[in-house]
Parts: structure tokens; C-alpha cells; sequence
């Protein structure tokens, strides 16, 4: 989908292209999952001591199938809580389940500190929003969050690999050199970023899924910062060089 | 999301854009939830004899926060289930919904006939797929139908009204009167598009969701034809002239 500032504005040539992840980058997302976790959790103690694992596992398994986001994240929850009930299941917990996953749907975007003041600073640059996960949820999101505006593009992408960077920049028209990726995910915000010769910024969110984490070695060995805020990004940038 | 043959290729002033809708119009995907409409209805029949209408209800409730799509159906069937049982409903019942919900996920795409041979007459204009739902399950169609290769374009939205059309073409850098649309949904393939000065074709599909119907008072009186089938189409463009 392309944002609010018009897909063919023209741009220099060596100009720096900014890709940036929105949840747990630009806005709170994981901490509401894990109160989702913990709520699920606490429902079913009766009936298993592991039901976290369990929910973490199924969602694994579901991934191919239903993708990310909230609507696939509440199906997990009543799969699992089909298999730690043995099927028996109070209707009460599945409508219980059913609110959660709209809670999770319908709650208010929170941005992070310092967010906003970030992107304007930043606003010489080309930024593009590049988030994985649900589109009618995260339209909704981006919507929300007030940051339409500041975004040349938004790519809202069902996975971040390395081919769909490139197809990204090459909808963009940008070389990888030219291509900075800003995220709280070492999994899909750097590691296929740098493998495809482009350059990452990590910024660690409170909490990380289970699901994103990279073990140290796997890590590549340049091209990537870590920042502990998006506040002292727009510094990085400027020292990056046009 | 941009598809396979590359976003920045060039195209002439006077070419003409084709959009194609995917479900109902390339592949089979209605008659897909009609069946499980109706086995959904018959598990609750000893509940309630008006299933269907309540279950059409509920995902017409849900469509502002769940979007379109087979996970957004899953979920408002579930919900369905707990109203009609009052809220005493089996395990195994929910159990059956998920299963009913990750077989649509599943299902092959199965090619409307002819569809294939249409788009390959057609391949001198560029081809842009404009489909609405879940990105995941989406991309999924377009990889399993075989078709990817012969759009120019893949554009995923999670709505079809004039604003969508509007920030379409702004991106494909098409004016609307070189734009044709061509979908099952008089509202979102034919209405919304000779709204803003397109042209449109409706392929009519075997049936129709419920949603989608629109009066026939509503109807533009021009810009727009109607054909049997896709087989027709490359004779009306050429009609239609460069």
C-alpha cells in the first residue's frame, strides 16, 4: 500500500532511505501479548502448569498457516485451550478467549517515548513504514498511531526475509546501500537486512517473542548498530552521512 | 506489494491498466464458505433454525475490527456458535469450527475456467492483481494459483472504496481513464471504480456473499460492462481500443 506523501515523489539518488518496524518499534505491541499470555495462562492453571509453552508451541506450528497478528494469536489461544482442556472446554473460556483477542484488537496505539520527535527529525529522509503481520489490524494501527503522515510509504509485508527486502527496495528503487532498516527484531529487522547488503539499526523492546529471537553467533559481524531509543536515532543517522 | 515482472518497469501514456479482483474472479473462494455456511448451520441445527442469518450477523458486526477473510470468519463462526448455544457450547463443536476454519486456509486455489488463457491474451497490458482480505492467506492464492508471473503488480488492500482506487493508481501513475477494473462485486470491483472516473467490469460469480450485494438503483448508469465469464475479456478490450 502507498501512504499519505505520494508514491512518485522523485528522490536524489544518494539519498537514505529509512525503513522502520512499527510494533515494539514505533508503538507498544509484545507487553499487551504477554498480559494476553499471562490472563490465558492464569485461566487455565487448573488444568496444566505449562500452558504458556504449550500456547507458544501451537502458535509455532499454526505460523504457516494463519500468519501473525491478533486474529491468528486468539485461534492459537483456543486451540490450546482445547488441547490442555482434552477438549473440554467451558464455553465461558472460549467467550473469555473471543474478548481477549478483540481487547487486543481494539486497543488504543501507545507510542513509544520520543517516537514522533524522532521521525521529524528525521524527516529530510525518506521513510517507510515496514511491518509484518495483519493489514486490517495494522491499517488500523498506523491509522491510530497519528504517524500517517510522516511516512512516505507504508509496506505492511506477511514476512521479512530477504527476498522480500528486495522486493521491497526494488519497488522503492533504492540500492542496498542506500537502505536503513530500524527495528526491535534481530530476526526480521537486521539479520535479512545486512544479508542482503543493506544496513540495520536494533533497537531492543522491553520484551521479544519467543518467536524472533537469534542466537549471538548467528548474528552478522557488521553493518548493524544497536540504539537502547529511536530518540538517538536521528544522531546515528547524521553521523551515518548523507 | 509488489509482484513478480518489477514495479518501476515502463509503460506508455495511452496503455491501459487492467485490475483484476482474485476471489470469485480468478479462483474459487465463495462457494468454498458456502459449504462450510451450511456445515456450520447443520451442527447448530438442534439450536437455533436461523444459523445462517445470525452468522451473517455477527461477521457483518465484526467486519470493522476483524477485516475480511478466513481467520475473521473462523473467529465470527466461534462467536456465532456461543450465541445460539447461549453459551453452552461443546468442545467438540469448537474443535469442528477450527478444523472448518484451517480447511478453508488449506484449500487448493482452484482456476475459474478459462482464466489462465484470458490473462495470457491480455499480457500486453499490464496486469495489476487488486485483491481484499488477509495478506498472509492472500499471498498464499496467488503463489498457489500459478499466476503470480503474469502481473505486473499484486496489491493486497484491506478495502475497496474510492480512496483505495485513488491511492492505487496515484501509485501505479495511471490516470483513470486508462484504468479497468474487473471483479465479481458490483460494490467493490464496479461501484467505487466508476466513482472516480475509471471503467469497470462485473464477471458476475456462481453466488455472491451477502455483503458485497448492491440495489440495482445504486448501479452507475455507465463506465462499466458485464460479461459471463473472463473468457470474454480480451475481446471487449480490444474493443475498448488502446
Amino acid at each position: 500500500m502507498s501512504g499519505a506523501r505520494g508514491a512518485n515523489q522523485q528522490h536524489g539518488a544518494g539519498e537514505l532511505v529509512i525503513g522502520l518496524d512499527g510494533d515494539d518499534t514505533l508503538w507498544h505491541s509484545e507487553t499487551l501479548f504477554t498480559v494476553t499470555h499471562e490472563r490465558f495462562a492464569a485461566m487455565l492453571a487448573d488444568h496444566a502448569d505449562d500452558v504458556d509453552q504449550r500456547l507458544l508451541a501451537v502458535e509455532k506450528r499454526n505460523l504457516e498457516l494463519f500468519g501473525y497478528g491478533a486474529k491468528a494469536f486468539t485461534l492459537s489461544m483456543i486451540e490450546t485451550a482445547l488441547e490442555v482442556t482434552n477438549g473440554d472446554l467451558p464455553g465461558s473460556h472460549v467467550q473469555a478467549i473471543l474478548d481477549m483477542g478483540k481487547a487486543l484488537l481494539r486497543h488504543p496505539v501507545e507510542l513509544l517515548e520520543g517516537v514522533r520527535e524522532a521521525l521529524e527529525a528525521l524527516a529530510a529522509h525518506r521513510l517507510v513504514l515496514v511491518t509484518k503481520g495483519d493489514l486490517f489490524h495494522k491499517e488500523a494501527k498506523v491509522a491510530g498511531s497519528g504517524l500517517g503522515e510522516l511516512f512516505d510509504r507504508v509496506e505492511i509485508v506477511s514476512e521479512k526475509d530477504e527476498p522480500t527486502y528486495r522486493r521491497l527496495l526494488d519497488g522503492l528503487g533504492v540500492a542496498p546501500d542506500r537502505f536503513l532498516m530500524v527495528g526491535n527484531s534481530l530476526r526480521s529487522d537486521v539479520v535479512p537486512v545486512v544479508g542482503i547488503g543493506a544496513r540495520a539499526v536494533h533497537v531492543p523492546y522491553v520484551v521479544e517473542w519467543a518467536h524472533e529471537a537469534v542466537a549471538e553467533e548467528d548474528l552478522p559481524t557488521g553493518g548493524w548498530w544497536r540504539l537502547d531509543s529511536l530518540k538517538a536515532l536521528p544522531d546515528l543517522v547524521a553521523e551515518l552521512g548523507p
